[in-house]
């Protein structure tokens, strides 16, 4: 009844190249619920959660198994047809039409133009803003070159990009003080980073972090931040309305709803919510339901957050797309909703709230 | 089934006087999101919202329109009616037999006598502290004669008023320091306060906004604090138990399951429980069936959190009584709850709660 | 169709030998809500509220009256058979077969050896720290004499409890600062404790209470941390890792879906399950499936967290199981987890993974 044929997917990571067992599968399973270096207790395994139950539900029928087949018979049959092949029937059995790939992890994992051709999809690079800075420190000897090299790689990196990401800005320091940083403090914090850095040193300064947001902002693109607790970004989000950038917020479970109430208090801070509907498998209607409650509908935006395993895009979209139809079919029959509307908001968070924030071209 | 024929409004504001276009109109509807100066993003409308798709579904009939008409629709006809006659047929179809009426926003909004002859229900003023604070201060010369004077006329005002509210207080410090601030204290503030402000200057200072919540709780009425998370109530309520002051929690949108706890661990603190419905529309059933999860059902009060528009207390009685029949209505079908049980608990909620601790009188 | 013949009631309490009116009844139900001290409002009853409607809907059957029934006619009921005929009557109806009994608070309650009698059950006994240190510091002379008995009674009390419990080690601290102190530190806390200290003094010191909990986590038994917010424990968390030691963390309402999270992100976290569900009552079903968002389902235990009442082990015992055929039995209609599956996982949370956790024995 509800139809949106095809996706956005507005936040995701490349798909692994490798052939998995077992073992290195449930390992990127965990690193959905608690990072890349969660293990599972003695006598669990990550398969036991509601990510493996919707891997196991969704995705063995496009590799010719039967629904919730164990997971060692899915793996193998995996590993039988390749991983290449068997990532592009899953992803092009996923709906997404257009990825927008973050390229900031580690990792032997597809670059955009692979996986837009893998998923006979188009694919778009959100740079991530950590990952650029130390590039440009690699190559820059002085502070001055480098601050003045930040600022250029940002500038000339938003002509091609679609997006700019950061994974730690907010938690380095933005939650507390959501102002830029002056010169002089810029410069002392560069000084200190450089003198201290290895070549490929991560960057963790607070006043660095914070400089590089303020960069980006002024860049004109959309700016995605991952945070775990959305109330952080509230100073930030005041400090940036009008400056012409809008904010994405990536947030982690159990925020949803405070990101979700976040979009309707500034204009220019939108919500992403493919994570929390893929991590939560049988519960995504539910959680779709919450986040449905105090967002504008027009600052929703689908993603599938899949890193590593084009299974995570297919139970992405597939809880995504069946949560829709549970939530908004209710509201429906009702009388809660209109038809018309129910359908205009599906596709407003499917593709077309995407569209417009990143300014992707047109009708597929 | 569950049959709620009065309601008492615990806590609204009056309705506008002037006639609304769909800017205008749009505008509050966001006051409702994101206070009063949110905006919607470029190519979004807030009547994309919940609350929007509530409106458009309960109250055009009263205007003698088809549900989830489109807004230019709606608003012509309501044009067409006048906006008092518009408000008249809105109010009365809204089943809100009293309302209390917090009068400290500013706005040509109706004072509770017109209100009440509005909707053919009683009204009744709940004070606002810092607006009352603001005038004493313009009438005062002298620290002296301010504090004085202040904790005179909060006296005076519990004589006519149901209730006070405040909502800046918790803000203000509150959160911080439960405790009543000292006379030494409560003077220095005074004076830099007189001594910097013009007239009509707004109060912010904590210390007087703490000293101001300590006179309010001596006065004997039930005491409204607008917080953000209710968490940051407990150390107040814990302070001021037995001190014949009940406190009710007008909460924000997530923090409605926190609130709903806290009035089960102090026999004094209550908590609203309309604005998280009215705003939540075709979630308000869910939302309800947080709420009642381990509030003590003697501690939870209707009301609309209306704010200028006549059709937001219509949503919120709708949405209430709608929520609260499908919600108790469930769990007598389960055998959960007996029908006996359900119904009682229902008037609690929508009218004898409100009635006990604002003692108003009887029957209707 | 969801079968779980046999619980493991992973925390509870004694249950009272005393006879109970209406009053002290009444205030049984309101510990629950709001700790020893917390009254009803003048004009409302505890009875009132999800766990009061919960224990009339479960447990006069038993006592053989009709659900529902008022609390004056149960309670009279209750007297006629006696306190102890009556808890016999409930704790066997649970369906509790093994009760693991935190034996640290005061009142009248029975021992775990009289509980598993009574209940026709296993008992095994959770060791309270603090009550631990308590005892010992009566019995210490020096400094010296304390620390050395206090670590060898936590080693001690190890070979015979099958778990330690700490009510206030997170809250005293442990939040801020999760690595052990140093032994002059503990050595100075530990003599200002002692110097200012009558016989029977509560243990409240922030310093002597963590080095307990390091203590204690050195002595390879599970640890239950009572806590408001599992994300207080965070750091204990990762501290932690690889040490030998469970941490199970008893959250406190309405924080059930972060300490589910947390189970997740750490190998040795796990979460309890019971008093959210006992006190939501006709939610228990909607609060569990939001406790299996996220968690790995391996990490869930059930309890029943009773205390003083047998009605609250029924209770418990009742609301969870008709939650997990709901919850469990939805998913397996909509084809989202498989019949095979949704038993498996019925077990595991109703007491398999507390057979592991706690090495109970075997197959009852």
């Amino acid at each position: 009844m509800i139809d949106t044929p095809h996706l956005v997917d507005q936040y995701c990571h490349g798909v692994l190249r490798t052939e998995l067992g077992l073992g290195t599968f449930e390992a990127r399973l965990g690193a959905h619920l608690g990072g890349a270096e969660a293990l599972p207790a003695a006598g669990t395994t990550f398969f036991d959660t509601q990510t493996g139950f919707a891997v196991r539900r969704w995705c063995p029928p496009f590799l010719g198994l039967e629904p919730h087949c164990p997971p060692a018979r899915y793996l193998a049959r995996r590993r039988e047809l390749g991983a290449a092949e068997a990532g592009r029937r899953l992803l092009r059995a996923s709906g997404i039409s257009t990825y927008l790939v973050d390229t900031g992890l580690p990792g032997d994992l597809t670059r955009p133009a692979e996986l837009a051709a893998a998923g006979a999809a188009e694919a778009h690079e959100i740079v991530r803003l950590e990952a650029l800075a130390e590039r440009v420190a690699d190559a820059s000897d002085t502070v001055e070159a480098f601050l003045a090299d930040l600022a250029e790689a940002v500038h000339g990196a938003a002509a091609d990009a679609v997006a700019f990401g950061s994974a730690s800005g907010v938690r380095g320091g933005l939650a507390a003080l959501p102002e830029p940083p002056g010169p002089g403090e810029v410069r002392g914090a560069a000084g200190r980073w450089l003198a201290g850095r290895a070549a490929g040193g991560p960057l963790t300064d607070p006043v660095l972090l914070r400089h590089l947001l303020w960069i980006a902002v002024t860049a004109g693109r959309p700016l995605q931040l991952h945070t775990e607790d959305p109330a952080a970004l509230d100073g930030f989000a005041a400090a940036t309305a009008g400056l012409g950038a809008d904010l994405v917020v990536l947030h982690r479970y159990p925020y949803h709803r405070a990101a979700a109430h976040l979009t309707g208090l500034h204009p220019h801070v939108y919500a992403d919510l493919g994570p929390v509907l893929a991590h939560t498998g049988a519960r995504a209607a539910a959680v779709l339901a919450e986040v449905l409650e105090r967002a504008p509908f027009g600052k929703l935006l689908f993603s599938s957050g899949a890193q590593g395993l084009p299974e995570l895009h297919v139970v992405a979209a597939h809880a995504f797309r069946s949560a829709l139809t549970r939530v908004l079919g209710e509201w429906v029959m009702d009388g809660a909703w209109s038809r018309t509307d129910a359908q205009r908001v599906a596709e407003m968070i499917a593709a077309d709230n995407a569209r417009r924030v990143y300014r992707l071209a047109g009708s597929r």
